[in-house]
């Protein structure tokens, strides 16, 4: 199985001028915000987002050259996405994020607020001056849909009686919806027919709804060292994700330790052994691995290229995380 | 002279219109989200920004008609006010805004970061909605001024040797820049040629400028009740306004009590003091009339309508919070 970085080797110059780029637009003039862009920008991430924007770029063009708006829609992508990820944290009142200290707990929140406003402001400034109302629209519903899900989370919090399209529905609007609109926006960029724009954006969804069970998944499965933070952490924070809700279904005790919130002494441990024994990780990793094939699927048309290989292979990566 | 009630009265009804959809809007379906919005848009606000760009849409209608598109475009103004206010008193750690309590102090800081994130989010979508790229690029413009603004706020404390064309920026930025370009947008969709587009920029530009420096005034000349917060706030919190850039030319031995932050016991009595006496005040006055004449000559052109009545007397208005 290849790694991600072996995935993103196509734009990997695009990912790095991608970032210096987002390091001189964000910390220009201001000591503080320099300071929260280098801790944000730095080495470490994967730029998995902005990296499947270049991909999706170059496979569409003809000659695999990379148009100045596209490097920009990508740049804005990451925008958004690091913009609601420290606001998230100021929310969630997390500490750390995959094992590093979070904006807010770096520097304090106040900070956390204006380099995230400040990033959004950026975002919707160089969104406009694309010059696409399509493409404007596309991201904005993003923005839009970030808020919605960062809200519908904190409303479902430990109630058992939520649906799973409702899982489904916050999982689109938190990780899915960035990857399936930004994916379609390259696609309008580049002057695709209405039917290639459609599965573009359901590449992007389907492979946005694949990660996001993998990483519920890997709540249940993982220890603390794999996942930067303490395993089983959303379920201890009522936040019931696949696993929790196929659970549900097969083991209904469950949900008394969930609605009392883990406050006995065992409840949370109970809650995991529930879980564990009951058929809900093998559900959860079908869910997944059907995402996956959906999203590998609607690509299938793409011309032959280094960049379309890349993204043939994504679905399968994001499922090699289980193993 | 006017009230601001009197003043408003051709829009009365639009603007009770425009809060009762931004309740509904906002509050859609989320418990928090919900006594948030109440709380923002209840009873009590003036709403002048929302107010200046009906009565400059029904201005510029030729039977005196407000379309939706202007409506939404009212609507999407009052949001991003209220983000960015929601934002700042995170920032600027505010307890109360015109004698009421901040959604932060209120709530607590991960509601008011949530909020204003949804509103945020709702006036992109909406804006992105208005179908027209002109106006995306004003307001998207907006948005980037306001953080500037607040980033630049931070920057500038207690700097002595700021210049007097930064804090004119900064406050463009902060206040100016959202009626300004909210206004010229109304201009935008009712098609008015680039002239007067030009002009109606320069009206809000005024105003806004106007207005804040009376503001800035008000800190040093008006008592805790007229102001809703503590006088001389601005100062100690070490803001440098119009009054104490004037005072600082006249009075260099200012420039030591700001720069140790007013840490002696009677340093900001001093302070206050050192303002009072000299030509600042007469001058920051006379800058704010500068501000309002130009602001009122910048739409002489609008035909008679009882609309372009009150937007002329509105520089006067804002004057006549001095006397």
């Amino acid at each position: 199985m290849a790694t991600v970085t072996e995935l993103l080797q196509p734009v990997e110059l695009d990912l790095e001028t991608l970032l210096t780029d987002l390091r001189s637009l964000i910390g220009a003039g201001h000591p503080i915000l320099q300071a929260a862009a280098e801790h944000l920008f730095s080495a470490g991430g994967k730029r998995i987002r902005p990296g499947i924007v270049l991909l999706i770029s170059r496979a569409l063009s003809p000659d695999g050259d990379l148009s100045p708006r596209h490097r920009r829609l990508a740049e804005i992508t990451e925008m958004i996405h690091t913009a609601s990820l420290v606001h998230d944290d100021v929310v969630d009142e997390a500490a750390t994020r995959r094992g590093v200290a979070t904006v807010h707990s770096r520097f304090n929140h106040r900070v956390a607020v204006l380099a995230g406003d400040f990033l959004f402001a950026q975002a919707s400034w160089h969104l406009a001056n694309l010059d696409d109302l399509d493409v404007v629209k596309l991201l904005s519903r993003v923005i839009m849909d970030l808020a919605d899900g960062e809200v519908k989370q904190g409303l479902y919090r430990y109630d058992t009686g939520q649906s799973f399209a409702t899982y489904l529905e916050k999982s689109y609007c938190k990780t899915a919806s960035l990857i399936a609109n930004s994916v379609q926006a390259a696609g309008v960029l580049s002057g695709e027919n209405p039917e290639n724009l459609k599965s573009l954006h359901l590449f992007g969804r389907q492979l946005g709804l694949a990660f996001q069970v993998v990483d519920d998944i890997l709540d249940f499965t993982g220890n603390d060292q794999q996942l930067g933070k303490p395993a089983a952490s959303d379920l201890a924070s009522g936040y019931l994700t696949a696993p929790a809700l196929y659970a549900l279904e097969e083991r209904p005790s469950l949900a008394g330790l969930i609605e009392r919130e883990f406050s006995g002494d065992n409840d949370l441990d109970q809650a995991l052994e529930l879980v564990r024994d009951s058929d809900a990780i093998p559900r959860s990793r079908k869910l997944a691995e059907d995402f996956a094939r959906e999203s590998r699927e609607a690509i299938n048309w793409l011309s032959d290229s280094p960049c379309r290989r890349a993204l043939l292979e994504l679905p399968d990566f994001v499922l090699s995380r289980l193993y």
